[in-house]
């Protein structure tokens, strides 16, 4: 009894104080680092009359990482997402083979949320309408509930950040939704990991034909893309390392294709990583087939057009089919671009400071965004009127290099170029429009400044769909956020060319950190920043090390750790739940 | 690379030989013993033309044991069933409220069948039909598959198993379909789960008035057997550890009802445990209304009938109800019924050898069936004619004393007769039919003999439908099947007393084991054999042992540890999934 209740109050001091148990699971857990630091500051009171209004939209990446660095107590924040959780997405395609659980990498918004100062308020349920005017938003519950027309219900914000991800885009293509999977969402990955242990049950029943089984058996993924990749691989692993000790005579007839429109899979790698994934999954007997463009899908067959034969048309009989390509946008977002002006577009504008362009006080990140980069040629006059101190009319070296901070700050796409064409300063591109003159004395007018930056603007980038992306946007939207009365006084941002002043905020800049291309076996690819490309057992290590330091609590971090140990030990479960 | 492809045999080996896993495991893990052993004997290489298919239906607790007991080879082994895995039911009152994944309960049949020497195959199909006159069963897969008809097959038998457990019985209440939740399958659970949290979820959308809160957060659980009393314990754990913590100001909102139909709750167990277990529900807040009859359940109100109050209907708004009481017969089990005359029954009626009455060679056990134990007075006649074995037309003491061993097997009523009236030896039985003379020299005629068994029959006892019967039965079933060669020549069983020579083995013969009722708050109650009652932290802890120690593998016993000590240091999880 006396015993117990230790037990009992150890156990209750672990949930009270997660910092304990960091500290135990420090000594037990691999982890590649990323202690999580929570604001220990003094909850300060600030009238509720005073707190603005922050309504975050969805719990992926970008939300997620808002809500949790976001620590100014004059916010109160309220979460409208149709997910009471945040998931991990990039271990998805493990979920879908049963190495890693569903469960273990899910994290309860409000378990993030009750560890913050700030006030956070969650409510389950979809935004359906955007009222940028009134500042509304018009939120439905998901939930199949009985609640008489209660399940609808309005929101009043100051600020609006939008971070609703995208949807799967099946480019209209006939049949792909009645008929495939998709792997974006967690549900996704456990209707799959059922699917594929119903086509293994399904081709053991009796009566079959050979080519029936064969046919049940034939996993189509479709596009080359990580996930892609990284499920195909994934599903090899389980077929060969657990299925067929479980499925006798069946080696020979399962069957994993992976088509590609393009001509390569993992075309946003180095070429060495896309040869290297060619080459396994060719020794792994995974059928790539590039070049292949998908134009129909019914309930037994997937149309191809194989666009390296002269757009031939080809029939392939499949069990199962993933559909892994293409991200489209949400329909109200798609409402709200028309409602703004943005009707054209794919994702939601913003500027460098992640704001919504034709509105005021709403920010939008993450999958559902793209961030418009001013050109350096739209703004030219503006840039040579700023930096011309004297207003001569030329600009001199040294007018050029006092400004140029501030350039290449507004406009990255500079310092690239500079970078790219291996200029060590300013000079060397000035040198370009005025031949080689003296350094000192080289003087230009604005015809000449605009033939010196005629090529900058070539080098703006497009930032990629991906978590890190989004989760990178969530963390600097919340710093701005936290330090916006300090900003508004003494603003830190780039000089205002085309207004006075500076800029409140340094704009949004992207660091690539690297990314991973699991590709089975326990072989994993991995681009580093600086090109730097390892291939094989030491960066499979590296992934488990980051993934499991990149969790979003030290609980998931657990789980996901004993996941790993259990599937070593055990094998991965064939249970159909 | 090379440490790594030692780790990487070393798993192989694990999966390979789950013996050394054993031993490690033994070390590492709380367990309470129950070391499964499974038959090393060398294959004994048996012509197929002379194996005897054995078809089982179902993979509950009767199918798997009588399937991992099974090892003569001599049999080959079709096992049909809608599930591809065993699920450790009694923990599924621990699902419901995440203290245990459903992953961790269940094993795949296809890794009990890996180990056995007997020939297994499985399919995961539901059977629609018996033919016992052609020994054929017809099945349909049950996966949603495009199969072109090809789903549907026939299974010819030798001997048929049937073990499919049983539906839940709604008594034709109106709306409890459409409206409640079940808790007898593993997706009962997890529905469950999801419910609950969706309550939460919409209790805490904007908008609704306080009583509309109250009454998404009302529970129902109607029964109060263990299942429905160990859900209604784990659902006031779950709000009261978990939930309040995140949802903050619900506390006073949720409640939790229990509705029996009885006086009393658990009225299966020590009237000490009842009172016990309507004492804690009452101080944990939880409402039991006993005499409480369902008589109707709408999407949002549950309609009961008073039977303490001369049967006053009422009327009680819900949010989610759970509906855990009565069994039912599965409807092909009727149609089978039907057809070997059981027309009237309510389960598969067998005799003591597990025999369904009215075909050959087709056993059931576990829910679907009852055991139709002969009476004494029936056989009265035959009975008294095998024992007077000199034709006297009276029965000495001896006489009766030589084949007493024989009755009691056969009729083991009379073994509990005796019992229970504290008669030490057959003479005693017989005193009271001939008053008190001299021991030895009692004579009975056929009439003093039956008045002397006449409250014999008394004693006959149903035996529940819980798991501990199913699993002895499939144990006992199996071995019977080991020996059936060598039992047919030296046969084992009681004498045959309607007809010639003995029986070939032994009667089914239940031995209870004790029975837990978990209460929440770490506290359960237990009964063992002996009438010996345990309530308290100390039965917590045989719980935890024994229910670890019985897991059907030492992979699952291994997850349903972590899972409690993952529940220990983080809680439950509170994700909708």
């Amino acid at each position: 009894m006396t015993s117990f209740a230790f037990f009992q109050r150890l156990s209750k001091s672990f949930q009270d104080h997660p910092s304990h148990l960091k500290l135990i699971l420090l000594c037990t857990t691999v982890t590649g680092g990323g202690l999580l630091a929570y604001s220990d500051a003094a909850s300060s009171e600030v009238p509720v009359t005073e707190k603005k209004k922050v309504v975050v939209l969805g719990t992926g990446w970008a939300g997620t990482s808002f809500l949790k660095n976001l620590n100014n107590p004059r916010y109160e924040v309220q979460v409208v997402s149709p997910r009471n959780y945040f998931a991990f997405t990039p271990l998805l395609p493990s979920v879908t083979c049963g190495t890693v659980e569903a469960r273990s990498i899910v994290e309860p918004v409000r378990n993030i949320a009750k560890k913050k100062e700030v006030d956070v308020l969650f409510s389950e349920a979809e935004c359906v309408k955007i009222d940028a005017e009134n500042r509304k938003i018009y939120c439905r519950s998901n939930i199949n509930n009985n609640l008489n027309g209660k399940e609808e219900f309005v929101v009043d914000y100051d600020y609006l950040i939008i971070a609703v991800g995208a949807n799967v885009n099946t480019f209209n293509t006939p049949g792909v939704v009645e008929n495939c999977h998709f792997l974006k969402e967690v549900e996704d990955a456990q209707k799959i990991r059922r699917t594929v242990i119903d086509c293994f049950e399904r081709a053991n029943l009796p009566n079959l034909s050979e080519e029936e089984k064969k046919r049940i058996l034939h996993f189509a993924i479709v596009g080359g893309g990580p996930t892609g990749v990284e499920f195909a691989a994934s599903l090899h692993d389980f077929v060969n390392e657990d299925m067929i000790r479980l499925y006798p005579g069946i080696k020979d007839l399962v069957k994993i294709t992976l088509l590609e429109a393009g001509d390569h899979i993992l075309s946003m790698f180095d070429k060495r990583i896309t040869a290297f994934a060619e080459d396994k999954f060719q020794r792994d007997g995974i059928d790539v087939k590039t070049g292949s463009m998908v134009v129909k899908v019914t309930d037994k067959e997937i149309s191809t057009k194989e666009l390296k034969n002269g757009g031939e048309i080809k029939t392939i009989p499949y069990g199962m089919a993933v559909w892994s390509t293409g991200i489209g946008t949400r329909p109200f977002i798609k409402d709200f671009m028309a409602q703004i002006g943005q009707a054209s577009r794919r994702a939601l504008a913003t500027d460098e400071w992640l704001r919504v362009e034709g509105c005021n006080n709403v920010y939008a990140l993450g999958d559902c965004a793209t961030i418009n980069q001013r050109k350096v040629m739209e703004d030219i006059a503006a840039i040579f009127k700023k930096a011309d101190k004297n207003n001569s009319g030329t600009l001199t070296v040294k007018e050029f290099q006092e400004a140029m901070n501030d350039i290449c700050e507004r406009y990255p796409q500079l310092e690239l170029y500079l970078k790219n064409n291996q200029m060590r300063n300013i000079a060397d591109l000035l040198k370009e429009a005025k031949g080689d003159v003296k350094k000192e004395s080289i003087e230009l007018n604005i015809e000449e400044l605009k033939t010196a930056l005629s090529k900058v603007d070539s080098q703006m980038k497009f930032l990629p769909a991906t978590a890190q992306v989004a989760s990178q946007q969530g963390t600097y939207l919340a710093k701005c956020f936290n330090r916006m009365e300090e900003c508004e006084k003494n603003p830190e941002g780039p000089l205002r060319f085309r207004g006075e002043g500076r800029h409140r905020f340094k704009p949004f800049r992207y660091k690539h950190l690297g990314q991973f291309a699991p590709l089975g076996g326990e072989q994993t690819a991995a681009q580093l920043p600086g090109d730097w490309v390892s291939i094989g057992h030491s960066s499979q290590w590296l992934w488990y090390s980051v993934y499991a330091s990149k969790q979003v609590s030290w609980r998931t971090r657990a789980l996901v750790v004993t996941d790993w140990t259990r599937r070593f030990i055990f094998g991965r479960d064939s249970s159909r739940i």
